[in-house]
């Protein structure tokens, strides 16, 4: 087979044309990398929640191949890349990290100035160009500079991380859902031994906010949705009790005060993305207690309450990646994968051909999915 | 002159009566300290805004003694005290700390079950009844753990702290707006070496939050208010600029993040207590800033916004007392103050005779005086 290297290449990818329709299964060109980029051919790709309601938002620019989760290896590398060689096993991730700008030297933040600073550029962030082309020549756009959802893609090298030895069937999840979840608990709210926590929400997010309060020590986890079929899931990653707002006359934030507690959560984790949730976490925590806003709310969206329930003390945090730097937290994670503190496989409840990538979207919005894992040779 | 130990103390005090009306300069009775307690002859008592703003929202019970800014001695103990002495020059916190609770032993909260918990109760926080009587026998209530507008108060040993060195003349004022500013950016915000910080509102609490930035080491200090005879005090404490919102036509947040910083503050405080201040703050910091509300808003009062402003990271803070413990932290004030790396001395622009208490109420709420500190044996 003669090298693809120099050369674009013709592959599938799943394209969005419009906000709200199905993925096309297309044929697309993809460009080789140019300078401090690479090439990867995906292997593994795997769908998150973001992917289905930011195609809703009606932001992107279109035509446009989304996902953001992926794993497989480097095809080839753009002048100046010394940190990847084809062959290397990787990940890309959203949140990339490029170690040298004023953001990545900075304590407070996770964010980069090339990465963050064009997340939502609908081009590769350093020239402002597409590395996709439909067959007639058309630019197709990039999503958060991962774009996932297609058999090959172009990173810019802050995106990409090396993830040996955890398997690339399930290292794709260490882009985005789990890190964040993680994250929210082990890095946002550092969640103390000993504490209590509720988390609303048992999606991928959820479970591994339940998973990083356990890790953390918290003697005590509520996992919170109103699809009981997830309350086995959040059991095994660490719930030690759960509720289902539907079984309750009384407001969530009421339950969780009152009759689960005396006086609230130490630490509450929004994972759905709804502001009226926003304010029940708030408010099912103590007068000191900490929440954190893991689900993303539509734009348009706001949140109202009261300011005097923070005066005691309560915090409101957020954070992309559950506030990980992409790339030199990413061994920490992998070392934690290996040793199974973290359960990434048990994240993983369907796995479906690329082909049926609409499948999958649809098995996710039906709440009957946590993960699902695209072959992307399928 | 006989010993006032053990027996009730005639004394002036004034009382509020009802919301909005003046205070009342009344002799009434001060009862002996019960066990745990601490009676205290009140020497100075300085006027907060909160004094003025709780008053005003008809939440309390009356008649009332307030005031919570207030440096004294020691005129007798209650059983079982061991702690302090008759002649122990001291203050009161309304954030009392007993040093034995489960929330006194947590290190992500600064309340104390028996000072935070029992901080709205009318009466002394552990038996429940009132120690200021008027001559006719009729119950006065407490305020917030202190009640400081009379000649003699009863505290609950967790809410009494030894100040020396520092001279009682000035030392009422770490009682509650210098912390509470100061801990602002010290604790709440943490705010790093080198970073940008705006402080909306110039008042006691508004200043101490320029100072404390300035400690940390920030590089920035923009300092904010409508009223520009404020500038002088805050570049004194050490705001590097000021700005007037009512010299610009656009929103404060668009002054502050793109006229004045590259993309916003890393920290702004919210010393005003109005919810859409809080909402310029937000807007103001960076998308990783942090936010601390420090003025207390009305508790019928609602904020809005778009919660999606919070998920690059920005964060909402707060917290009684600037998260300083009552107690254990003071002595690092009192050294500060020692030092003068805090300028106590700084934030009193009027001293006046506790006859004239009125007249100070007056002064604060025009703007035209930062800490008025009363005598109160005038």
């Amino acid at each position: 087979m003669a090298s693809t290297v120099g050369r674009a290449i013709q592959c599938r990818a799943a394209v969005l044309h419009s906000a709200g329709s199905e993925f096309e299964l297309e044929t697309i060109n993809v460009e080789p990398p140019k300078s401090g980029e690479i090439r990867m051919q995906v292997l593994y790709s795997s769908l998150c929640h973001t992917d289905i309601t930011i195609a809703d938002w009606g932001t992107l620019k279109y035509p446009v191949i989304l996902g953001h989760e992926g794993s497989g290896v480097v095809e080839s590398v753009g002048e100046g890349v010394t940190e990847f060689a084809p062959g290397d096993r990787v990940i890309c991730v959203y949140q990339g990290e490029c170690g040298k700008c004023k953001l990545c030297k900075l304590s407070t933040t996770n964010h980069c100035e090339v990465s963050f600073g064009n997340l939502f550029t609908p081009f590769m962030p350093l020239d402002g160009t597409a590395r996709f082309s439909s067959l007639d020549g058309s630019v197709i756009h990039h999503f958060v500079n991962t774009s996932t959802f297609t058999e090959y893609t172009v990173l810019d090298k802050t995106s990409v991380v090396k993830v040996d030895p955890v398997p690339l069937e399930s290292a794709c999840l260490l882009g985005c859902g789990v890190p964040t979840g993680l994250g929210s608990a082990l890095n946002l709210a550092s969640v103390q031994a000993g504490s209590t926590v509720a988390v609303i929400g048992l999606g991928t997010v959820g479970l591994a906010a339940v998973e990083g309060a356990r890790i953390a020590g918290a003697t005590r986890i509520i996992g919170i949705d109103i699809l009981a079929r997830k309350f086995e899931a959040a059991r095994a990653f660490g719930a030690t009790e759960c509720l289902n707002p539907q079984d309750h006359e009384a407001p969530l934030h009421e339950v969780v005060l009152l009759e689960l507690t005396n006086g609230g959560v130490d630490y509450c984790f929004e994972c759905v993305g709804k502001p009226h949730l926003l304010v029940q976490a708030l408010l099912s925590t103590t007068g000191y207690g900490t929440t954190v806003m893991v689900g993303a709310p539509r734009p348009d969206e706001m949140v109202t309450f009261p300011p005097v329930i923070l005066l005691s003390g309560r915090q409101l945090k957020s954070g992309y990646f559950g506030g990980f730097r992409g790339k030199s937290d990413m061994r920490k994670l992998v070392d934690m994968c290996s040793t199974k503190e973290i359960n990434l496989d048990g994240y993983i409840t369907h796995r479906l051909p690329f082909s049926e990538v609409n499948e999958g979207v649809k098995l996710l919005s039906s709440g009957s999915c946590i993960k699902c894992v695209f072959s992307m040779d399928g």
